[in-house]
């Protein structure tokens, strides 16, 4: 056994590093009694060491030389909480080689060159974990690679941005959707310029990781398609709540015949599916397994402290396993094919707008049928000018349900491109 | 590090222990990515080595002869999904003197012996671990232990029992209790004496194990006040309803000012918590904690494969974290007192028949404000004979609220006893 003592070290002491140094001081006996070991902060790496700091780091600690981390023996896990994807990849990389455990909040990083970090850690016989890079203090990476260890997991769907969720929780109020992000906004969930959440960019690169750790292959950013929420009006979510759904951002990640499709749309997710009672800022991710049918976690997915306290939970695992080659593989074994994306079949929400004359609804009918798409539910609405269909399929692949949509707005009668949206009602089985 | 090849034992080798041996032979693979080893089950007690079995073991490995496996120095972990308390928790006990961790899937005996076992376990340097004890495959006591082991988890709230839930939702759909409890045996979701689940005593025991590795101190099956679904009719799910909530039968385990209340009972669930969206046989359980907020896990609570699952799981953790100390202080390291029962607070819903003619809403509001229980919302209705107030309280302590009602009962305009239930509206802060 190693010595009651542990030094560790952090590269970054911003907001979540301070909050580590805190609880590692505050919470040095409920670590004891976990691990028999005291995680105590010996280097913290800073580019302006003078920079005044919510939780001060005692005297010495605060150094500008990332050698004095990398050559200290001593060390036994480093905690990488200062952002940033090239240089910080660096960092990363030169301690890895050097023996040394990785604990990462850095999103973006895993989500770049997780696969690279992960072959090197299995190279050098050390751990990089990185349950703060998803959601926050919600432990789906952990759940993932050591509670569903034997379940097979096929299937993931997540809530996976808080900032989204927020503004689409404020629309089912009655809030349109620019006022919704104002409020947003107002109450911090939302950066000034908002881009990555609302786009759908930063749940893609979550879900990346997530299907990485799951599948145990390779997902890049590039292969996640994904959408975002600024084309949802107010309107769309009220056909959802006629419909006994409600719109979220789901991002799935699927396992189809050994293929591998990661996407993040808005979808209509049905009223009794666990998603759907996902509220405000929060978060909440589903894996669907062999054994487990399925397993949802839910919680913050942002927030300093919450952070700061995955990346301690990391520090402890790492501490708690080395030297037992537990999670010391290469965490992406094996090469998985792309699922080509219009072959993801699911159920599918189509708006439409009409003309009000006899023969529409016929003519709307015979384009879905003519790509194989069956029609579930449909509700007819007059409107000011015109009509709406409000049609829900039957299980169908994203390609032809794409295609229908595409001859149905070529229909005289039809006022432009239907929106189509993904219904999300499965459970797992 | 230890030798790639690990043999395992069972203490059992029923439906569970069957399915064990077959996910550790058919995910040998997934097993030894994630921990550098494979896990072998080389011997399994069982009372009658020639009876059919679902997975047969290979030849040698049944034994009617505990001391093969206490005896055998080459076992590294021993799973007991024997069930039993007394001879059961002397085989265990055996084992951990002998050094050997230990791995049960049963609840009864945690709960009942939990506190003997851990001590044992401590003294011996040997992990005890029991994930599949509490709500099967959901991985409550491993995000307890190891992902939140710097949050300070100060309250739990729990849907742990999947018949109670399920007879719950079936009656949200209209049917009577008696009617949803034969569904529920129809589909196998309750025994055909129900009584452990629906009198409460199967959630209790949970409570009492979930409280107990939270807050680090022995909590008895006896400290936990219970109340089961029986009583609950049409009635009170459509009132709920009325009032925006779901009944749903809750157990809280909660830390007040150093001292504990566990106690489970049917309850009035505000419809944004996630608790109420918690439907048919499944389980969650939410954990509220400083750096969190709040972490809620959903998913079955039963069978034997998400059993057996959870088995192979905390074996393999056990694996990874052998020879660090890792979760091998004792888990019971303080002693806290018992809240007084009445002391624990909360809104609380009240159901009054009385006759119908005025005043009575003036002395049973007296009687409320005689024991300091504010009122937030009052629905009048008229019944066939008389009337009903449904009230619901601001926060009150529990003794003051039964105060307040028994008093109530004594109006003479009042019809019996008021229905008193907890209302439960609280997120984590």
């Amino acid at each position: 056994m190693a010595a009651v003592d542990v030094p560790v070290a952090l590269l970054g002491y911003g907001t979540v590093g301070a909050a580590i140094n805190r609880l590692l001081a505050e919470s040095g006996d409920d670590i004891e009694r976990a691990t028999g070991h005291r995680l105590r902060v010996v280097r913290a790496l800073v580019r302006d060491p003078g920079r005044e700091r919510a939780f001060p780091a005692p005297e010495g600690v605060l150094t500008t030389d990332f050698e004095e981390i990398v050559g200290d023996e001593s060390i036994a896990v480093v905690a990488e909480v200062m952002g940033g994807v090239e240089g910080t990849g660096e960092y990363v990389l030169r301690l890895l080689r050097a023996g040394k455990p990785v604990v990462s909040a850095n999103k973006q990083l895993i989500a770049h060159r997780g696969a690279e970090l992960f072959g090197v850690a299995s190279e050098a016989g050390v751990q990089l974990r990185f349950e703060a890079s998803v959601c926050a203090a919600i432990p789906v990476i952990k759940v993932l690679r050591e509670a569903l260890v034997v379940t097979n997991v096929h299937r993931i769907l997540g809530i996976v941005n808080g900032t989204t969720n927020f503004v689409l929780t404020q629309m089912e109020d009655g809030a349109d959707y620019a006022e919704a992000l104002r409020d947003a906004q107002r109450l911090g969930y939302a950066e000034a310029d908002p881009t990555e959440d609302v786009s759908g960019a930063d749940a893609a690169a979550k879900m990346a990781i997530l299907a990485t750790v799951a599948f145990g292959s390779r997902i890049a950013l590039e292969d996640v398609v994904y959408d975002g929420v600024e084309r949802i009006r107010l309107q769309h979510v009220q056909a959802a709540h006629e419909l006994g759904m409600a719109v979220r951002l789901i991002g799935s990640a699927t396992l189809v015949d050994g293929a591998v499709d990661v996407r993040v749309g808005p979808s209509f997710v049905d009223r009794h599916h666990p998603l759907a009672a996902v509220e405000g800022p929060f978060n909440a991710v589903m894996l669907q397994g062999d054994a487990i049918r399925e397993i949802t976690l839910e919680g913050p997915g942002a927030g300093g402290l919450a952070t700061a306290s995955a990346v301690v939970a990391d520090m402890v695992s790492v501490i708690g396993t080395t030297g037992t080659g537990f999670l010391q593989n290469d965490a992406c074994w094996r090469t998985l094919e792309r699922l080509p994306p219009g072959e993801l079949r699911s159920p599918f929400y189509l708006h439409i707008e009409v003309d009000d004359r006899p023969g529409v609804l016929a003519h709307v009918a015979e384009r879905l049928a003519a790509e194989g798409v069956s029609i579930a539910r449909l509700t007819q609405r007059q409107l000011p000018e015109g009509a709406s269909l409000d049609v829900v399929t039957h299980d169908a692949s994203t390609g032809r349900v794409r295609e229908a949509a595409g001859a149905i707005a070529q229909l005289p009668e039809v006022h432009g491109a239907p929106e189509v949206m993904r219904v999300v009602s499965e459970r797992g089985v």
